[in-house]
């Protein structure tokens, strides 16, 4: 059954990216240590989660502002998914990469399409927070997918924040423990 | 060897505590399902790591708003713990309840005191948040015991909030999970 499912990494107090977010450094300050379960710290057990994810997903959804930080220089100029991305937007940014779908008209836009392409396989909605705040808030989300890096960042973005003053409770599918990041899977309880 | 431990839960992000809290309701608004792993919802699992966290500390240290709020209604005059706990407060609260200590002068003196009597057992600082931040961000403390509970609370109060911004590495001790939290253990990293 095809899932909305936020699917990112974020430090024990709960940021996803440090400060001082910059082209040349994507994560901010001290934010790539929230990724070593994908890059230097990664068991066997890690790359199987981050295949995991690959596989189920049938389409991607990102913020502008992380394709306009990435997409140069962290991602080459390449989309570094295998399956279609939709980069919601105000308006059309500078560079337009192949592989992704730029949608100017809200998140509502976005999900249709990416629903339709991603047929049995699941929606990835991959952040940054501001989007991620945004599906969380019109009750679009199925699922988290939760890598809780072993970290206390103290400042740079936040996930949870600016989320509509409501309770969400959330039912817990799974938790598997690495060294390098501890992996949690909720369902969300409508 | 005796160590200062931050035992506490928080909701997936990051609340101690939901809004609007009073004497009537101590831990705010849907606050309570935080503690499902302590009351409705506990397993033997659970119970014995609450055993076990109040079997191995030898003293206990919260903060005045905790301790007013609490004292009357949700402790019913007496102390919850069965070791010292010492108090820190601007001034002498109105209700002096036997088994506290109050402490005027900062959380420096409140530990050494606690340090004292806790002997070769921890030192508990149990909260809320503004005191854990000030033992944060004083660097005094050495565990981190956090029960995360299934929820997102979306408002309330954070725990780590006013942190100093520079990044707090965690080694990740143990991880048990349970129906109604995950229990992490981390030591800080020095």
């Amino acid at each position: 059954m095809q899932k909305v499912v936020l699917n990112i990494t974020m430090s024990l107090d709960g940021f996803i990216a440090g400060p001082g977010i910059s082209k040349e450094h994507p994560m901010g300050k001290d934010g790539p240590i929230l990724h070593d379960w994908i890059f230097d710290g990664k068991t066997e057990i890690d790359s199987s989660l981050l295949k995991e994810v690959v596989e189920s997903s049938g389409a991607v959804i990102v913020g502008s502002r992380t394709y306009v930080t990435a997409i140069e220089d962290a991602w080459g100029g390449n989309s570094p998914f295998e399956v279609p991305a939709f980069v919601i937007c105000h308006h059309l940014p500078e560079v337009i990469a192949p592989g992704f779908t730029f949608i100017t008209n809200g998140i509502g836009a976005a999900l249709d399409q990416a629903r339709e392409i991603a047929g049995d396989k699941n929606i990835w909605v991959m952040g940054g927070a501001d989007i991620i705040q945004q599906f969380l808030n019109a009750k679009l989300v199925d699922s988290l997918d939760l890598h809780i890096a072993p970290v206390l960042l103290t400042n740079g973005t936040r996930l949870f924040d600016h989320i509509k003053p409501d309770k969400i409770g959330l039912e817990k599918i799974s938790v598997i423990d690495t060294p390098a990041a501890t992996h949690i899977r909720y369902d969300i309880i409508r």
